[in-house]
């Protein structure tokens, strides 16, 4: 059923997922599709889970070294956000705002994210710019995905090399004339 | 109209939208209503125009000058999302995908936006790093608004030093230990 919900997410967006929809697909009775999920809800909530823990998989394994670290991880998240772009919306609230807040499982699978941010962090800060600095890099490929998935970003460079220059300015920062 | 229309989705967001219940608060009748805009759709999109004409005004207002450009603009930003964040999520495909980006008027008003971000960046860049620079920071304060007002950040640092860090960040990129 998750499969199919998953599916169905990404040719329609939050929006087009209904129980029944599902059970159609997966080929039982509407009423059985209940015995596994009380709710639209709760399914919304297991895509959640199934979308934060691949995330977080992605991200630990993300190539690294002590200095580049951050490039290979930046964009781990970014295509990730690229292949999914249905579950990652939804991930982040998009038609299930309190799925994504409010279960405890989501919070935990996305503290695991961060936390695979941050060990990266801990090998070029002290510990206590840890947390300013994950968040300003989680603020960049989270703007970044949604950029490019919601398709508001208009440019004729290949995305590829747009998603690794903007990353190597999260080490660099903006040149300054001064 | 657009009035009621935006306290409806800052109330409850733009599942919340009905042409009934803006015609009810306005205290006219359905069919009337209709006179005005055809469908939810063309207030989503008038709802749109106004939150990035408004945007864009208050980056145009931002206090400017050579050095430290980045940080009025990017609080600007973060703060007009912090305060309109039912509007912000539908300017950006909340509800309503298609009525953000096929609106010739809310792609125009939304370059006017960016506009604003790469004026004040020709200050410091050399013309050829500006599209990238701009992309750069709009990701970064796109993330962090959103966030921010999905109630994704946990951290018990006050939310506008958080804004200030995390823009410093955007000028002199994360430290590096080599």
């Amino acid at each position: 059923m998750l499969a199919e919900a998953r599916a169905l997410l990404e040719e329609g967006g939050a929006a087009s997922l209904s129980l029944r929809e599902i059970a159609r697909r997966v080929g039982v009775a509407a009423p059985s599709a209940y015995h596994h999920f009380s709710n639209l809800e709760a399914i919304a909530v297991a895509l959640a889970e199934v979308g934060f823990d691949e995330l977080a998989a992605k991200l630990e394994d993300a190539p690294t070294n002590a200095k580049g670290q951050l490039l290979g991880t930046g964009r781990a998240y970014v295509q990730f956000a690229l292949g999914n772009p249905g579950l990652y919306r939804l991930m982040f609230g998009d038609g299930f705002r309190s799925a994504s807040s409010e279960s405890q499982i989501v919070r935990a699978l996305r503290q695991r994210s961060y936390q695979a941010v941050k060990a990266g962090l801990r090998k070029r800060l002290p510990e206590d710019q840890v947390a300013t600095g994950a968040l300003f890099l989680w603020s960049l490929v989270h703007g970044l995905a949604l950029l490019l998935i919601d398709g508001q970003v208009e440019n004729d460079v290949d995305i590829d090399e747009t998603i690794t220059n903007i990353l190597r300015l999260s080490g660099t920062g903006l040149p300054s004339s001064q």
